[in-house]
């Protein structure tokens, strides 16, 4: 196809205010390609940096384009780019790190110091028609996954992330807390790296009954289960809530030697049963975003180990990101909302 | 059930000579259990026993009963063991570590340099009406499990151990040489451990065939296939053949960095590409048996992951050992044969 | 020698009480050895039994001899032990687990449900003349060691354990919180394992001198000392002081990617920046005692890698317990405090 | 410094040809720095460009200059580099990787397979006044190292990441063979990493005498000494010889569940005892270069840990590069031989 000049983009320009507007169209450098965007998927801190104009230290300064769940497909390439990728459908991997500094020739480019992050001032993301990411960060997928199911691989990549750093093993039981999208993907991805017991809970009814059809082999209502029989049963334990309470209850179901992972976002700071954690000899961690995973999550999805096919409850063109961010905060029902840019109503601007 | 004072046994006598004869009921000293036997694999080191007198430098030097992958119930215990066990269907795991060692304490039982296994001599195996077993090694199972699925754990077991060994990850690619028994279950458990693609060799095609039904994605024949493509495609190589020449040839598959663990019996020795091993920073190993695999082997086959149900090709009677020791040596089509001592034709001898 | 049928003992037979009176030499089981015991280190948690009548969980309900880092020689072995082993010089390592359950069969064996510890109730320690042992928790030491070294390979062997939690490795800098008797020899394993450079922060003066001649590159006064140059400066941290202050203020100086190793007790919970922990994917854990690390203490001793000799700052008799155990609480100059049988002045008791 | 138009090389120009000529000093590029060499070692593997006119794989096609054991002090920058680094000492890590493929992100740019590597054609190394190198490959070095330190830094990374590959531990036993060069730096680098004992083995009795003053507990002649007392005594055997007899009389040696790491060149095959290796899961792998090793080399040497101080046993200027690449070759005494292009005779060129 040929590229336009500019394009529609829903531009974070205020506090809670996203303006439908027309802007260039950006020009790939040195080592990176131009996608057009084929759908991308509303995250819960798209929806924070909406409403509360930061997440955590990362401020907004400027306009930005939010949105960071990116499906795509590559139209122009950069400098030292295989121009033969030109017309590649791509899953976007929402990062670029410095590739020099320990960090990323250790292979933890995620904790890089310098990394730049997609869709979080200063850097546009992908709530408009085209957006650019690093060569090597444009994974090519296989003809049969679906666009959605392409931009659902970015909180795939979060799960496997957080079943890499629990160490998810054949044989293994496992307790989540926190059956929203995230929660959910790391049931399927805990199964497919072979855990044979994941114990899911959340206080919603209709998370824990889609939580059994997606992976777990139980769910739990925190408010009325009974967890003392669970007690030193679970080898791994993933936090998908950020919830404080959910977390400090669910130490004593930790197994001598268990490991505990945080992927949810939320307090600060959290008191510790540390007297428990040193006589059970429990690892405490946290994930950050993730590193190289998106290869891992193509294969799982492509395979037909994680079915992602049902996650999206909401689809909303560019002129309803708005809605869409609001819908996905405020709908007890809504698991994944996407945007569309295919279905933007107004297709041009004056 | 009231314990017996004799019992009906295939007894090894001499070269290629198992006697059915009548011995004594054996008794659990402190810390067993006796197991009336409800099932038992055929090993090829059974037969080779059978044929040879030895299997490396363990040598048959008196009347021994073979078998060693054995399913049961406990019918009575010795001193220091529950008396609520008698009555429990198990999986017997056929070895006795000092618990005292280095090995022993670094959880590496297996490798304890005073470990008696059941089946060789001088210890007594199953290939008879019932069968000692230390408390610990007499793994309960679910109601579930068939006779024969509980006797199969046994190799379930090999194939868990190589994958653990192997590192079998999430994701990961791996290529198995050998299509019998114990490719086929390396082959399962691999996918059960996350494995998005199985490649399997073997040159006789039924054993190809019934591989891709039981968690192969793809069966080559090594004497016509070009591996050519395959060329650093896998991250882990299992070996299930022993030949000498099909794990020379895996050598180029294995992708930079990857790893070779050999499970299968063959040469002493063999010649290895150490210089493409040196510069693909490639990682061979072995096996010996397993270690604290019973558990996981049960859970994967309780919960469906792996499926057992078809490996039993052949059933044999307490009478008809020798038969089933040769057919499982010499019928291409038999994939597991299994001792039923309930299938005994010669209930009670004169 | 002739082993004697009683024996004098400091018995704690009640709160802040203490007997040295006469009682039976035990008699050793199946798979125990019998050690006269020639010098046994005073632990906080001695001094916490005898001030507090428990020590968590763990409730003093009837006499018993305190006492756990302790050297001696084998006396006589009970039935199963090589007779040959009488006369050896041991260590012991104060802890029988069951051998049987899945965390002593998998290498994890302090973390057995059913493990005996000795010197807490009701299992005897070894402040009395005589003490017993499973055979192989009695570590042959070699003869260059001395009594007091031998002692302090218990906790050498905390410190080696944490070291391998930690992970300290070749190249490592390494923070450490509290200078006493952990904290120091924390410091030596840490280098002996390789660690570059061992920050270690205590507020007695005393402390971090002394720590600067045993194993520490830098000491700091957490009082005065400005910590912001050591931001994210450290792979590892390890507090062996207990205090929460201390632990929460380590948790800026820990490097993305790094871990915190909690080996000192203190509270039951503590305030965790957790969100810190994820966004730098920090792992926090603790030790329980100690697992297979009576071998590499011995040799690291031996070898003079870690160094001893000027740890003991004080040695008592039997009858002296209750000084040695305030001492070693009250006095700041107090390193470590040795319970030597043989300086015993009432050799015997009426 | 200003930096010349263009300097002296001993470029390698032909089979067994090295020619001291004036070529133009190459200009840094993006993300490159100019290094004026100090010191640079000279190692196997130049002799063998130079007599064979390839190692392995890489042929010499055309004129390069050897040597990639590189001290210098970097004197202009490319593009994006900071110009604060001009006057800074560094060691060169000769290798350039491409930065996007799994391998350089997954921490493994080593096994990167477009990689430039420095001092083999067609990429220029170090025999000549001036070098080009990666910005982050140019490793700041303390002022403490003397140049020739630095160049030795080189081998000392080879030794840490057999160290590192070989997974030496606090406490461990290691077996070397061949004292040369790289086995000694092996020794010294295993005991830095917590190594209590490590016997070195080497036909030539200065090398043994070197190797025992500068790491290696013991020395074994290997045409005298009596192995079987070392039976199964080593947690690790690193090989620095490249001999297949050496490698294949090693493996009895080493303990169950032990690893083999062969470090040194050789044969292309070698016959591995893989039922040994088998019965007791025996690791083997290889080591290809280094990654991420620079920084702990330098804190090693800086930190007095491993003494580089009499490897050097020649020094030669560019004018001698034959001279010096024979030298090393046949010169029984020779451990490492530098090239000082400053001590270069021929100041200029006509």
């Amino acid at each position: 196809m040929s590229v336009p000049k500019s394009m529609m983009a829903s531009v974070l320009t205020g506090p809670k205010t996203i303006e439908l507007t027309q802007v260039p169209v950006p020009q790939p450098k040195r080592g990176e390609v131009l996608v057009r965007v084929t759908a991308v998927g509303v995250c819960g801190s798209d929806t924070h940096f909406y409403e509360e104009g930061h997440v955590g230290d990362i401020v907004v300064q400027g306009p930005v384009l939010l949105g960071h769940e990116t499906a795509g497909e590559i139209v122009s390439v950069g400098e030292g780019v295989d121009p033969g990728r030109v017309g590649e459908r791509v899953a976007v991997e929402p990062q670029s790190p410095c590739r020099t500094c320990e960090f990323c020739k250790s292979g933890r480019y995620h904790l890089c110091r310098d990394v730049r992050f997609y869709g979080a001032w200063p850097v546009d993301g992908s709530f408009g028609e085209f957006a650019l990411v690093d060569d090597d960060f444009a994974h090519r997928v296989p003809d049969s996954l679906s666009d959605e199911a392409i931009a659902l691989l970015e909180p795939v990549s979060v799960a496997v992330h957080a079943a890499r750093r629990a160490g998810v093993f054949g044989g293994s039981r496992v307790y989540i807390t926190g059956a929203g999208p995230i929660g959910v993907l790391n049931a399927q991805v805990a199964r497919a790296f072979g855990a044979v017991e994941v114990v899911i809970s959340d206080p919603v009814e209709h998370r824990r009954e889609f939580a059994l059809k997606h992976g777990a082999t139980r769910a739990l209502d925190p408010g009325h289960a009974d967890l003392a029989p669970f007690a030193e049963q679970f080898d791994i334990y993933i936090d998908a809530s950020g919830n404080a309470h959910a977390i400090r209850s669910a130490f004593p179901l930790i197994k001598r030697g268990g490991i505990a992972v945080l992927v949810g976002m939320g307090s600060d700071e959290i008191m510790i049963p540390v007297a428990l954690l040193q006589h059970r000899e429990i690892t405490l961690t946290g994930t950050f975003r993730y590193v190289n995973t998106w290869p891992t999550a193509i294969d799982l999805v492509a395979s037909g180990r994680v079915d992602v096919s049902e996650i999206v409850t909401g689809r909303y063109g560019l002129d309803d990101v708005e809605v869409a961010l609001m819908k996905a905060k405020t709908d007890p029902l809504a698991i994944k909302t996407m945007i569309i840019p295919g279905l933007t109503q107004r297709a041009s601007l004056t």
